[in-house]
């Protein structure tokens, strides 16, 4: 199946997070597997990441992206049946230029977020990403 | 009191927007008084916003902002005691051109949001420019 793995350095604690989660993929489960990782460290983000030939690095100062970019992206990463793409949100004390350097960097916003928000825009956006496809009405 | 308004055409029924408003109101009642007004329609829209002379539309395609142009942003308009400035967040249809061209646009983003997210977005941006006006620890 295809597989979008989240990687979120330090814990999120927060329930109304899961809660929005738990929502988008319900609606996405026939579509696609939803992994989320939380690492501890940016070793261990490395060491997880391995496997994963497509991880992109979400920051306010990556190549900005409007929805329908985003929804290609997803596309072209995971048009087979065992595709896999990987997206890293940093914690409140960003990424180190170690790992910015290693992954493509790609923004929702110029705006700063908290992860919790960064996550949920993430989720909603790879919702709307396969409607897009879709051409349904949840996308105008 | 400084009065920040948000108008938002049609009923917003989540419980989650409603607990995460409350959360960063509680930080903000010391600095700025918070008002969202729900309307039903464009024409109630415009009589409602008559009061307020600085009003600007959230809009995928209107003037990007980072965080700091936000919050310089509020810095001007209320500046003042009792001054105001007010935020419309259009419902699942969108806005239509007259109000878009009525008011100033401004995007935090180039994606499309759910107007439940932008409400969020706002809110949060909201404070982070209280914090970033005070120089705290809140925005890195």
């Amino acid at each position: 199946m295809k597989t979008v793995t989240l990687f979120t350095l330090g814990k999120i604690r927060e329930e109304w997070i899961k809660e929005m989660i738990q929502k988008y993929l319900k609606r996405l489960k026939t579509e696609v597997s939803f992994q989320w990782v939380q690492v501890k460290s940016e070793n261990q983000l490395l060491a997880k990441t391995k496997e994963i030939a497509n991880v992109y690095c979400l920051d306010a100062l990556g190549k900005l992206m409007d929805s329908e970019a985003f929804s290609q992206l997803l596309g072209l990463h995971l048009q087979e049946g065992n595709a896999k793409i990987g997206f890293i949100i940093g914690g409140p004390e960003g990424l180190s230029n170690e790992i910015k350097q290693k992954f493509p960097l790609i923004s929702f916003s110029p705006m700063t977020f908290t992860s919790q928000i960064t996550i949920l825009l993430l989720i909603e956006q790879i919702y709307r990403a396969f409607e897009i496809a879709k051409g349904s009405k949840y996308h105008k």
